[in-house]
């Protein structure tokens, strides 16, 4: 009885006056409150930030949902998760703070990981130079902000991953689109843009890129990181796809690097779970000082309980285990929904079979109307990302994004059905 | 053995070549790396950020810590904290992804605080109008970021808690200082400076503020609200200490706002664990909006398992019971530590005994430098923090910020006896 009132108490339903008795609140006026004087205050905004990509829509339910860029929950390593979660519980961790720039053993842990790729002659990074961060989102924004500055120029693929967009939008830099293709940029395009805009850095991803999937050639790897540096530029290198390879591995341009010129991010959040929301960032000098300030501004520090749980599963025997599996999977899921495609809707094509990654980016026949096609598949339950959203500027062509990993096998036969079905209502 | 080799290898330690062995790997050539080219390519910093404050210094050993802004690990609800994360853990959340403004029923749970407080006319604020963010300090950068901006003033109490002028200029936001009393600013002060620089908002924390502890008087709380209101300007309402009550409840402003002139924090670190990092910023109309975009440019969404750690905590019987200890024990170590500062350290004076949160806040002798007292109060194994970190501008004169509640009973008798030795040492 107590605890029922102290629940309504909570929710603002009844009321205590001590000595007299509990009471029903009146119920809440519906007098909808006038807030336009808010506008007046706020004048228009500096960015039009978007808050949600389709990415990020709520699955409907019975949908087939290839929208989300997440894998599905059986593709994570769930039994892990779990028991690391609950040994940090009982740890010391649970209680305590974290130092600003992450746990020392999982800080060990990241650099661990690029050192053990490097070539002999490069220092790799040490521990003192990785920051953890509270998923990559936080990082992007952090090192737009303090490497780059409000209007100044950042390099950046087209297309790419929509969430460094909006990172970038609401640091004010100016974005300088380079197109990439099925090797990765060209690095003559590279060279120009450094040279003709004078920007100091260049956000890329190398490694099963979103929404391509493509990996850099080592010749391309190598001529972008020398044009970087003789340009005194940073490569911004997002690693997001490491633990995802299926024909190929990451290379991280980073082992090749040891005077500072690449900052490396690498999250867990896609391999281990979205709800251990841990990545770093790797970067020396002077700019580890500046992007460490920026996050002590922003954050203070990144809870102790989801770094240790994060360590805890990659250090696992079991972790090695569930990566081959993961492989496993994600090439007969990306198989699946290529093959549907192909039987169900040859209408699209796909340019570029992805070696790693979670997508297929999928070419619509020219002239479709991406958003309206979208809507179309939704209605028959199938979602999916319309591929404008991956582009700087103007999409240079109509494009969708499928993420293979997030239905079950079953339903990726299905979904070549709907969208070929979709496709001819829409043309 | 096979494991051994793995975390060998994760550790760059050894490397493997298939075929041929398992290698120690050359030692890492401990070759400077010249990293000067960053200076030119970065550029003078616009605002130098200092990445710690004093509060953020390691505990030295054997110390009396009192330095820091975190209540002492037996103040902290271990029982609830453990058993919330064990149960996250096993329950749904530790899989999945949180949508970007948080759990629906933590937003609720937030919500109704406020609810519960609202005087009968008041429309309180709906779950939707709660943001949840990974601590009060993302609160923060977002807030000044999306309705202050950069170049434009904002108002903040004098002296004010230091994270939250971090935040300010990261965000580029020009301080307007406004001296704070033992009954909060003078609300004829906030009028003349919201005229004098046409700003829009006003940062401040009516409830035992860090450091001084002091609480708003319900005239200058209704005064404030008045002027804030006339000037179309927004209160940015920080109620860090909601739990650490002490003679008195707070009375949070934002249960008088029904046209959203409050944005109102609220943060659950302190009382719950420094681990759940798990805030709230409550807002509505286009400011809700923009501070949700900016939010999710910076972070995308807030780990599930620590929301729902947290309001596993704050839902059970047990958390009522704990807050009640909670009181007693902040009393009784706030009285033991003004006990021992008045026998041994009577040069100091507390102006004001606060009567919540976690701090004395000490003045000085005139002419006490403050920094080399708190060097020799170190020698002597006494942690404090100088108190011109918490200024917008020049201290208005020396003082010290003790937090009563870091350490154990015993120490804090023993800490007023040190203090003034190390007074005796500069003075």
């Amino acid at each position: 009885m107590q605890k029922a009132i102290r629940q309504l108490t909570s929710l603002g339903l009844v009321e205590s006056r001590p000595g007299v008795g509990t009471f029903v609140r009146a119920a809440p006026q519906p007098r909808p409150a006038d807030l336009s004087w808010q506008t007046a205050s706020l004048g228009a905004p500096q960015a039009r930030l978007s808050v949600l990509s389709s990415t990020h829509r709520a699955a409907v339910p019975d949908a087939i949902a290839l929208h989300s860029g997440y894998p599905s929950q059986d593709l994570l390593p769930g039994r892990l998760v779990r028991a690391a979660l609950a040994r940090a519980s009982r740890s010391e961790v649970a209680l305590a703070r974290s130092p600003v720039a992450g746990l020392p053993d999982l800080q060990a842990w990241f650099a661990g990981q690029v050192a053990a790729g490097a070539p002999v002659g490069v220092t790799p990074p040490s521990a003192r130079d990785v920051l953890v961060i509270a998923g990559s989102q936080s990082g992007l924004s952090s090192i737009f902000r303090a490497l780059v500055g409000r209007g100044a120029p950042l390099l950046i693929e087209s297309p790419t991953y929509w969430g460094a967009l909006l990172a970038a939008e609401q640091a004010g830099v100016t974005l300088v689109p380079i197109p990439t293709g099925p090797d990765g940029p060209d690095p003559d395009d590279v060279e120009r843009a450094l040279s003709a805009t004078g920007a100091r850095a260049f956000y890329a991803q190398p490694s099963f890129a979103n929404p391509t999937g493509t990996q850099w050639s080592p010749q391309t790897s190598r001529a972008v990181l020398d044009a970087v540096r003789a340009h005194g530029a940073f490569l911004v290198e997002d690693d997001w796809a490491h633990d995802l390879g299926i024909e190929a591995d990451p290379q991280p341009l980073v082992r090749l690097d040891d005077d500072g010129h690449v900052i490396y991010l690498r999250s867990l959040t896609k391999s281990v779970s979205p709800a251990l929301r841990v990545a770093a960032v790797i970067a020396r000098g002077p700019a580890r000082a500046r992007i460490l300030a920026d996050r002590a501004a922003e954050s203070m520090y990144v809870s102790g309980v989801l770094q240790a749980a994060a360590l805890d599963v990659v250090t696992q025997p079991g972790w090695r285990s569930h990566l081959r599996v993961l492989r496993q999977n994600l090439r007969t899921r990306r198989d699946l929904l290529l093959d549907s495609l192909r039987e169900h809707a040859p209408q699209v094509s796909v340019e570029h079979v992805p070696p790693g990654g979670l997508n297929l980016w999928v070419r619509l026949p020219d002239g479709t109307d991406s958003d309206q096609l979208v809507r179309e598949c939704e209605v028959q339950r199938l979602l999916v990302a319309p591929g404008n959203e991956w582009f700087p500027a103007e999409p240079s062509g109509p494009y969708l994004r499928l993420n293979y990993s997030a239905a079950p096998a079953e339903q990726l036969s299905a979904a070549g059905e709907v969208l070929g079905r979709a496709l001819r209502t829409v043309l």
